[in-house]
């Protein structure tokens, strides 16, 4: 996939042969999701706990749950909605925080129509918004976003400050000094009229591995999860596993190692925790990734990778540590 | 056009071509329809006043609209979302109340995508909730709606009574007594626990006409708006007017007829007349049918065709009698 999934709640209502074959899409490409009945889903819990929600039934089901938990444009997740037969992929919420694109790869892979219903020079920039989702950063000043992106669409350029090198983005964004308008990357807001200010998140990761698994391979797994969602090493803070080998390759990667014991993790309760399949519940395999990434990053954290697997020995989560 | 359209309200956002043009296209072919701009619109008054209503922006803009008016499927009205290139014509509320066949509808003028998303079965019948609306019926029970639209996708019978013939529907509607499911038309509600009970809604219909316009054009036009609407001139309990001679049609046609005064038509107020376009205001031409109807249906009126012209001579409008 072209860019970054963190991972997807699937909701589906009387017909679950598209979620699953998009489930299963989705976790070859190592984006994580979760199936949901739509009877059976609290969807308090995952409009909270999910950056995308996909409903597979008919768009005025999706859109009045919807209007149940619709906050406001900086707060919901992206929400899409697909038809029982697969033929439309249409993005509800969130088309410039990702909705889109993420619309499209999966009418991609389903060999669907996507709905793209939003202007079609907005498709031509990366929005300010999403800019900040994929490298991770928190947006400090909102009020200025609406400004520095409409300067994007007249085709202006945006001075970027604090990144050494760009992502993948649309748009005539620079690294550079010489703009009038501006997206600064550090940790507190300037004054400046025509800037948005963008705050790194500090990152807390987990790691789920086999009592055989060598350092290297654990290593790898860590970079590659990173990769994923274009973070860099430097912004994480903190590595858990229930493996004490674990602490070696943090100490390689110069980050702190916390060693959690199994009833740490056992006994963690979290409402964001992506469900066990009941194959894994048969198997008594919990969900360690994910339970060390959040334990670590103490409150309010909120998981931005759900677990991936790497080399099938590997599981790999990430949380962002709360302000 | 197929079915009988009763007014939409065509709500536009930045552009305006697409509302417009589809506002022209649904004139030439009598069907009422108001243009607001999103910034001016009063939502409030469009959501009680119009049975459709379109909005030409992108889909989560509609979505976030919707959101804040929709109270539950038997109260919205129909609401269909239709980006500013015309490419998709999305029904997002009242899928089966009429929104898909109107999608279907304004995307062959338009030449454009219907993004139609309810279960393909569903629309090879006509749902009850539908059926009641084409036959201007009240739905007394709308607990037993799901039976018999449930009964009609398993393609049994539902038997009618109390029509003398069907109106274009889909599914195994038949006039008769032999079925196990019914949809029964009649003043009040009986005990069959296989039946839905609908109450015809009763009738005001209001007139305008140029001075010199005959009576016999008076009279096509009120039957030419009640073919529209799928109406019998025996569900008509008043016709009002400006114009004494129209009191001769009345008679004719079996009616009450009411005169009122130009007076008591210029100082009624009611939300939900459609607005004057600037050119009537500026030829200082009223609402006078619309408002007619509803002055002479009392209390709790609805109007339930807008006014529509006829020959260029008449207006007419329908408003139903409340309980």
């Amino acid at each position: 996939m072209e860019r970054a999934w963190r991972g997807f709640a699937i909701v589906y209502a009387s017909k679950n042969n598209i979620a699953e074959r998009l489930c299963e899409e989705m976790k070859k490409r190592e984006v994580p999701c979760s199936l949901f009945s739509y009877k059976e889903a609290d969807f308090e819990n995952i409009w909270k706990c999910y950056d995308g929600i996909i409903f597979t039934m008919a768009l005025s089901g999706a859109v009045r749950t919807v209007c149940k938990y619709a906050q406001s444009k900086d707060k919901d997740p992206a929400v899409i909605a697909i038809d029982d037969e697969g033929k439309f992929v249409i993005p509800i919420l969130g088309a410039h925080w990702g909705a889109n694109e993420y619309a499209e790869e999966i009418a991609r892979l389903l060999g669907s129509t996507p709905v793209i219903t939003t202007a079609s020079e907005l498709s031509n920039i990366t929005s300010v918004e999403e800019f900040a989702k994929l490298i991770n950063c928190k947006i400090l000043n909102v009020e200025n976003v609406v400004k520095v992106t409409s300067a994007l669409l007249r085709g202006e350029e945006v001075c970027v400050k604090g990144l050494k090198a760009l992502p993948k983005v649309k748009g005539k964004y620079k690294i550079g000094d010489d703009c009038k308008y501006f997206v600064i990357i550090g940790e507190n807001q300037g004054n400046n009229d025509n800037a948005v200010y963008l705050r790194p998140l500090k990152l807390s990761i987990g790691i789920g591995s086999k009592i055989e698994t060598d350092e290297r391979t654990i290593e790898e797994a860590i970079l590659f999860a990173l990769n994923k969602i274009n973070a860099d090493i430097t912004q994480v803070e903190v590595i858990s596993s229930v493996r004490e080998k674990v602490r070696k390759v943090a100490e390689k990667l110069g980050v702190k190692f916390r060693l959690l014991s199994l009833d740490e993790v056992n006994s963690f309760k979290d409402e964001c925790l992506s469900p066990q399949s009941e194959k894994l519940k048969e198997l008594g395999i919990r969900n360690v990734a994910e339970a060390c990434a959040l334990i670590s990053a103490g409150k309010n954290a909120k998981l931005i990778l759900r677990k991936i697997p790497y080399k099938g020995e590997v599981t790999v989560s990430i949380a962002s540590i709360g302000d």
